[in-house]
């Protein structure tokens, strides 16, 4: 235990130390949420200092006793979270981490795991190559795209957007080596999936096994479709929840504290406007937790706030598949601070079965690209509006169109038909998602035998829902109209070529998007059977996660207006405001540049100058 | 002048009236600036204070001596900030006003001056009702379309939401006879343009002359489509400029001093947390001005911020017609204070000439319902994709689709074409717009004699426009498919109904959208020639202003997340979360909540107590 002192384990406050003591049992609990074994903090620290009453401070003001120290204070316990603190450990800091959650690992431990990283060491292991010029304009292309300018020395983006995604290219595989390299992650090309598309030959495209395409191979810009998309390896688990288990466990080994159901309520800082702790909502209780150098936010969007939502986002959204505690609680205290806001219209945008959406908070039943060769997704006038197949970052946007003429959503609620080809279809494909397997049942799947039953069945089911869709039913030619969208459909999947919206034209659609039967022109695409039965989910715009909030420099600090950083101050993750703008580049797009933005919050943290209380 | 103080003219601080004077250039631009006389007001006290190194110090710490004073202080000199004034100052109370920019009248000068009130006396008096059913079914289904629920108490709305249309309902009236009453603005209805539509003969559309249609007289919650769309007279010369001058000359008899090229930066507080004054850059000098009992914000947008708008709005716009100084100043000001923020991604949407909002900020080429008979506007593939006599708010949000298979907004620009008769027309339409009259010319229209010529042109246009447009082209395939789109488009005008898009469908599209040749099926659809001269104007996406801001209550007080106002802090207008939500109700609908809630802010603010320094 003597080297603890070197390993940068928290060290209380004198005056926290004399503090009184709670009860046993807050004792056990705060012990077992905690994780590790809390040594070096003494029981009085742990347990709470006296009553501050701080709640009603301005954000400047600093409490006179301290329950918790630390080096670096860590908000949030996802990939953003779990980088800043092991990079910040590593380098001899105390490090807290507090978790508003029940369970530690946010909506990272739900996810896929991918983390996105262009010109990775793996990748260059393996022969490849991926020069800046062809990694920042595939990034400034998709996450700006009506700014992006190929020509220009900063690819037509302002100062910040333009030094954001350099830096994620030149620090990330650096960050990643990092944690390879203190043992925190352990990492592989990540595992494709069950089926990889054939891509016609084109020696673009190459099919060199590493991992899935990027979302948008297609582009031009994209001149290293694969090998980017990286992911943890089978240690703790695979996937997002075996990338938090592999963090928490070196965190647990290095006896970082990480500590659940402490919800931060406030930043506080000097006189110098410097930032020194934060306020914090333990079950209740209100403890004061001191940073010595700084406080890193890695904690989510706001995904689980419908009043945000609403207020901030391009379009309609149902729910998400955040954890439940993203309810957006650094933009009060972020904004007090005078942060600088941006990316608040964006999300990573998703599709979610409406009935799950409105009754589960957080659901992963995620349509990731929706299953079936003969299904389509149609309006409430019967008409198809956008590639099903497309990815579903994109695919999702298309609940947002306003109708002009109508003055609704035309698109708020679609209708995810197929027939019984796909419902027998007993291929264990990995995107099946909501589809169920054959002989099995989902309550939000409708059957009809013919479309007729199957529109009356769905306006039924409509009707239930009312209260969530401002009473949406379908249109009184909703059958007529869907007999003649399906005619045009099967048409277009019997020459392979959808002219409408361009279905199973890129790799990702193929590669996610097929799973059907063989021999078909075009694998996502198979004509609707002339009889019944049929099914349709109903299907709404819902997210991952948002992906705005205060906006960070290059050493991923909070900046205000004048890009000042606020002193002490970082950010990472979906709290922030995404150095990915609108894009999701591909499968980690959302993870790769949390780990990164995270590793460099808890570099440059690690620098900072101890603040005076 | 005796009973000045009795009128409520703004007293000087006993500190500041000691400060020392700036130079007499200043002191006379001041005054001129005022422009009111300005007594009341020492001269120490008007020529500012020392200084007071205010612009480092927390929104919190309020400054030694201050260099003015007045019961309410109200920042801007639109329609909002005019109605507090008069309001409050009619009730015994001094009144100073802050105007950052170099005239006053803020946006509302550049208007049409119509201001949209329910139920109002003007409407009574000539025998009509509009009961309070009608009224807030109507602004709830246009306000919150995916909310609207008329079977709900509260129309399916959040408390907020509900109680500030309810008073906009239910004050609205009062506002506006108070106005009559103190001689501030004297209101008719709106005269109405040019032509009246024939609504088909339809009893529930009587034709009586009052004023334009509501925008959505086609809804069926539209139960009163006429009357409430009031102006003022003709006294000050009419419109948007004549409201304001109006306004002006009443508060100049009151000698309220105007205070051009005032900004506000900061808004102070005492230790109780309540609002006592504002910091000011009054060219370049920094002013501290003290509020006794009540600082409203009935300031701007942030059309002007280019950075806001692409981080907050819901797609993409090139500008706007606010004036120039609508850059967004409330939102880093209120988000020290604490406040909530909503309604950020909405604005009152407008297409404005591509050319005009790249050059011009604050443009008034307004395309409220584009011109022309034999006119359509196809996006860069050559398609319709909207109904172009929409009216602007509804019309121009197409611009923000995104295409989920391409990736891009394949509406970013729109392509105005028109044929011969409409470039011919002599009509003098008063919503002619940007379609120059016959023997005028206008650089941002493209003349072809083919349709072929006219696609080079434009291709050639869109070139020397490439750095404002990420390199927008026209599809390869632009000029088949026009043709295409004109085939269809000539054989719905030779029906009469658009079954694409519902051209003309609603009594303001048929009285604005109107002014072509005579004897149409449709009076807005005439086919396009087939033979050239063809027109061609890009188009793109713009705003009148933002909507979006910090929250208000029913009374106008500026509301923290948790519904608590921020003491003394009120707001009206552009830069609060416009209680209108999504809708544009009517013509006025901007204008008429700016006025009421800027008369609930002027009438409560009047009520404040004075608070402590």
């Amino acid at each position: 235990m003597s080297e603890e002192g070197q390993e940068g384990i928290p060290t209380p406050d004198a005056s926290a130390t004399a503090a009184p003591r709670r009860s046993r049992v807050d004792r056990r609990r705060f012990l077992e949420a905690a994780g590790a074994s809390g040594v070096g903090l003494t029981m009085g620290t742990m347990l709470g200092g006296p009553a501050l009453g701080v709640a009603q401070a301005g954000a400047s003001s600093a409490p006179t006793t301290w329950d918790m120290t630390a080096d670096v204070v860590v908000v949030g316990t996802g990939a953003a979270g779990f980088a800043a603190a092991a990079t910040a450990h590593s380098k001899g800091n105390s490090v807290i981490m507090l978790e508003k959650g029940p369970i530690y690992g946010g909506t990272t431990a739900k996810s896929g795991g991918e983390y996105w990283i262009p010109n990775n060491s793996l990748l260059r292991a393996a022969g490849l190559t991926d020069p800046k010029v062809w990694a920042l304009r595939y990034m400034a292309r998709l996450a700006y795209p009506t700014l992006y300018n190929p020509n220009d020395a900063h690819l037509g983006l302002p100062p910040l957007e333009y030094s954001l995604i350099e830096t994620f290219y030149d620090r990330g595989p650096e960050a990643i080596d990092y944690f390879e390299h203190i043992g925190a992650v352990h990492t592989q090309f990540n595992p494709d999936y069950p089926t990889i598309a054939n891509y016609g030959g084109n020696p673009n495209k190459p099919t060199y096994k590493t991992n899935n395409p990027d979302y948008h191979a297609e582009l031009a810009e994209d001149k290293r479709p694969q090998g980017r998309s990286l992911g943890p390896t089978a240690t703790g688990g695979g996937g997002g929840a075996g990338l938090i288990t592999q963090f928490y466990a070196w965190a647990t080994a290095k006896k970082i504290p990480v500590l659940l159901e402490h919800a931060v309520t406030k930043v506080y800082r000097n006189t110098h406007g410097q930032v020194i702790g934060v306020a914090v909502n333990a079950k209740g209780k209100t403890l004061a937790v001191r940073a010595r150098k700084a406080v890193v936010f890695g904690s989510g969007g706001f995904t689980a706030n419908k009043e945000m939502a609403r207020n901030f986002l391009r379009g309609p959204v149902f729910g998400g598949c955040g954890v439940p505690t993203n309810t957006g609680d650094i933009v009060p205290i972020a904004s007090e601070l005078g942060a600088d806001f941006g990316n608040m219209n964006n999300a990573w945008w998703l599709q979610l079965p409406l009935e799950i959406a409105v009754t589960t908070v957080g659901s992963t039943a995620d349509i990731w690209i929706p299953y079936g060769d003969s299904m389509i997704q149609v309006n409430k006038y019967g008409r198809r509006v956008v590639n099903e197949k497309a990815v579903y970052n994109e695919r999702s946007q298309i609940h947002h169109v306003w109708d002009a003429s109508r003055t609704e959503y035309p698109n708020l609620v679609l209708f995810m038909i197929y027939d019984d080809a796909v419902a027998k279809n007993p291929t264990q494909w990995a995107f099946r998602g909501v589809v169920p397997m054959p002989g099995n049942t989902a309550p939000y799947v409708i059957m009809g035998n013919t479309l007729d039953e199957l529109a009356r069945k769905v306006d039924a089911r409509l009707a239930s829902l009312a209260s969530h869709t401002a009473g949406l039913k379908l249109d009184r030619d909703f059958t007529a109209q869907l007999r003649q969208t399906i005619m045009r459909y099967n048409s277009m999947a019997g020459t392979g070529v959808d002219t409408d919206f361009q279905r199973g034209s890129t790799p990702i659609q193929r590669d996610w998007g097929a799973g059907g039967r063989k021999g078909l022109k075009n694998p996502t695409m198979a004509p609707i059977s002339g009889s019944g039965p049929y099914y349709c989910i109903l299907v709404c715009g819902a997210t991952l996660d948002t992906k705005g909030g205060p906006k960070i420099n290059a050493k991923a600090q909070i900046i205000d207006p004048q890009a000042q950083p606020i002193p002490g101050l970082y950010g990472a993750g979906n709290c922030i405001a995404s150095p990915a703008g609108q894009a999701y580049w591909s499968g980690g797009g959302t993870i790769g540049p949390a780990m990164v933005y995270g590793y460099l919050a808890g570099f440059h943290a690690a620098a900072e100058p101890v603040k005076d209380v």
